[in-house]
């Protein structure tokens, strides 16, 4: 067994028992009926959650005509786990697109995901999403985000069409979309936690409760309003990474102890408030670790996006053969799987290396920052590299030999990666390495929604009135394995469409 | 496209849209409080569902000394799914293990489950089964099941550790169970559906509403009566593999052509009011298809336990090829995955079949009926079969040569089958053939709950008082695979958990 917490993740089993010792969390109210309800607002439009699905619903309703929308953030800071992600969009047939010459479609991006999912992604909201996400770029770009002049080629993708915002991060775009909120007249609250719905007589969702002055992670008693809402609520409260009980009960090797890269207030409880009025369960036990993260520092970190950006033209090794052991730029899923199998010996964890080289990772801004905070290292020789890593050196240097014979050939029978976006560029001295572990990242599973985003009700088979969801609280789109940068479009078009939806209604 | 809808699974992909098309069953009531309720009737304890886990709770509770135990039965018919499933029950150290010298233990057993689990089993439920299901099985001896006079080893399982009723159908322990009821003054009541709880101040559940002269599939007012509990509710309400609406919510493929081995009655409202009421979903995504089922026959049929039985000493093979693609007694998602991918070249479902030779399927009771109703067939010669099958017989014959030497020297150097249980058994003609294709079979997700059969809560963390769950409704047992044979144990010692919890609470 490991020593090292970080690092153990299927080292850990755990039951129930252990999953089941009471959290934290304070107990919320069940929904009501109105039945003696009193008022204390009413509102337009109300929308849960400030991440890229909140904020894009909000300016999307407004442009629609509505006047009196209200966004309500339970932390104190906005823009939830979407302004620390790594401000990736992925979308088809973009302006850089064709000025880098990339041939690409809404049904090759679809194609690309259905593959990640295995079969079970919901092919009709992946068209919804591929077809609207340069409508929610624009939104993006209209509103002042920022991004790098090039395009990346992710992982499973099987062409470069992900924007990147400047900043590297989700921040890029949810700081833009929250002060463009502000200019409009959409109205903001944070600190205000969801406690549930208010339930007309026929079951429609006409008002929500709310807990005013919330100190997130405080049990306290605190004020509930009760809000009225006059055209509906979307529910825009993100997934459940770092609800350490929900994550064990699907898989009881995700326990505290693995590292996660979301924000803390990533706990789920909208979507427990939405399976308790009769939303579907889809997908839950699929949640998504990130293959690109390193065990050498905490969260996203800088590592991620380093090697997101460098993942096309490095090599993965395994520290113990000195040999590639995976398609670096394949699926999510694929890759951590892949990590989470390279173990020393004793059968405990032994981070695989990604090795890059210098010049080729210095384009990237968080290559000084990895190499300053000693989460990533610079060596002059393979000598150094292999010593450092306790690699052995005779198989390391002819596994760089061969690779680099794939990167001429633009062919790789190792592994089948896709080397266009390796051409020219060879593993050679200095090189820049970091260390990979993959890190809790991303919930597949969520509430069933359909392309208009709203909610179905289990038992009617028919959607509930009054409610929308939209973004990562969301389940089933992506199936087993979401790809990376398509969550912004998912949930920005998702939160245009509810808006839209709710408009219409 | 394959022109044959039984074979379709693969290759039907829907996305939401058509899932969420209207549902036949009728609108639900919520659970609602106390308020105002007014009693029809009061019962100690209320069991919903009157298969395994039902019935065994019941007398259990009985033994334990309550006085008027309530089962009520949607159904006109008791017993629900289990009832027509292949009465398989797995336990370690049991009598017939010790006289055919079978060495096992509560730790091979769960270790067992544990891989067919693919890492994400709840370790503590498995061993809680394990250790009691000696005691399950006793009880359905006590009340007078009968068992072949042998143990088979099942897919998965390391050993021979599997018991099969005389009739080779679960209601071989259903009909003895359910008898038992009636003589202990268990009251069983048939037609009356579960519609929702009804809670008490503090959200603990004090009683049920139940539709009264309900007629299943049809949309029906009738009466709904108020039934007061006074010691709790155990919910053995079964798996969800007949509602098509929530299957393909979580695999798009499994519409409503795919076959299904379950009874008409396992559509998962039980689980959806307890989703309503807080309990955690877990693992609806892992949906089982059965590997031994065949296409030429609907449901369970003949051809499930004929194959089951006569896994360990036949060959599988691919009809495109004449070649063995899988471990015959690997577990049922291996199997179901590898049988899927049997297609011809234009890519259509081809199902494999299944050789043996005639003098070892002879010895099971189904033998017979699958050839008699034209689902299985006899051969005299290695050249008709072929033929008949369109099997290229070269390297047919070259494989069951080399098969049988696997027989001889005990050793499956192709897929690494234990060939224990062929030992001696040759593949020879007169063979007796069956067609493979996967069914869907079973639920592995549903509500969470502990080793005392409670269910917890999503918001508090604690369990939901006056609530129990038992049998396939619940979720996270058995992981991503449930291993044959182990879902009667399950049922039956969960049942009697849920009893004995109910009568210390």
């Amino acid at each position: 067994m490991s020593t090292n917490n970080l690092l153990g993740r299927r080292n850990f089993i755990k039951g129930i028992g252990a999953a089941s010792i009471a959290i934290a969390a304070p107990a919320m109210a069940i929904s009501e009926k109105t039945d003696g309800v009193e008022w204390d607002k009413e509102v337009e439009i109300l929308i849960v959650g400030s991440g890229f699905a909140g904020l894009a619903a909000a300016i999307e309703a407004t442009r629609q005509g509505a006047k009196d929308v209200h966004i309500f953030e339970k932390m104190s800071y906005y823009g939830g786990n979407s302004a620390i992600n790594g401000g990736l969009f992925a979308a088809p047939q973009t302006p850089m697109q064709k000025k880098e010459g990339i041939k690409d479609s809404v049904d090759t991006m679809v194609q690309d995901q259905v593959n990640a999912g295995r079969g079970i992604a919901d092919v009709a909201l992946l068209d919804h999403i591929a077809k609207h996400a340069m409508e929610a770029l624009q939104m993006t770009l209209d509103v002042g985000a920022e991004y790098h002049p090039y395009l990346q080629q992710l992982g499973g993708h099987s062409v470069a069409r992900t924007y990147q915002t400047t900043v590297s991060c989700g921040a890029g775009i949810t700081q833009p979309l929250l002060e463009e909120c502000r200019k409009i007249g959409v109205h903001t609250h944070n600190r205000t936690k969801f406690e549930g719905f208010i339930l007309g007589q026929n079951d429609e969702v006409i008002g929500v409760k709310m807990h005013d002055n919330y100190y997130f992670g405080e049990d306290q008693p605190g004020k509930t309003s009760n809000i009225r809402v006059k055209r509906g609520v979307i529910m825009a409260t993100g997934g459940f990474a770092q609800n350490i009980d929900l994550r064990m009960s699907q898989d009881p090797t995700l326990t505290a102890e693995v590292g996660c890269t979301n924000a803390p207030g990533a706990t789920g409880e909208g979507m427990y408030q939405m399976f308790r009025l009769g939303a579907v369960p889809v997908h839950l036990a699929h949640i998504q670790s990130g293959p690109w993260a390193s065990p050498d520092e905490g969260g996203f970190g800088y590592v991620s996006n380093y090697s997101i950006y460098n993942f096309p033209h490095s090599i993965a090794i395994n520290r113990l053969t000195g040999q590639r052991f995976m398609n670096e730029i394949a699926d999510r899923k694929t890759r951590a799987d892949a990590e989470l199998n390279c173990r020393d010996a004793k059968g405990d964890a032994l981070p695989p290396i990604l090795i890059t080289s210098y010049k080729d990772s210095k384009k990237h801004p968080n290559t000084k920052k990895v190499i300053k905070y000693n989460v990533g290292w610079k060596f002059d020789s393979i000598e150094d590299l292999a010593k450092h890593f306790e690699v052995p050196l005779t198989p390391l240097k002819q596994q760089i030999g061969e690779y680099n014979e794939y990167v001429k050939t633009q062919n790789d029978p190792q592994f089948g990666k896709n080397m266009t976006e390796a051409k020219g560029k060879f593993i050679e001295a200095p090189f820049t390495v970091v260390r990979l572990w993959p890190k809790v990242h991303y919930c597949q599973g969520g509430v069933q929604i359909n392309t208009k985003a709203e909610v179905k009700d289990s038992l009617t088979g028919k959607s509930i009135k009054g409610l929308y969801a939209a973004g990562e609280v969301t389940g089933g789109i992506h199936g087993v394995s979401r790809l990376g940068s398509c969550s912004i479009p998912e949930c920005m078009v998702m939160g245009m469409t509810a808006a839209r939806s709710i408009m219409k209604a």
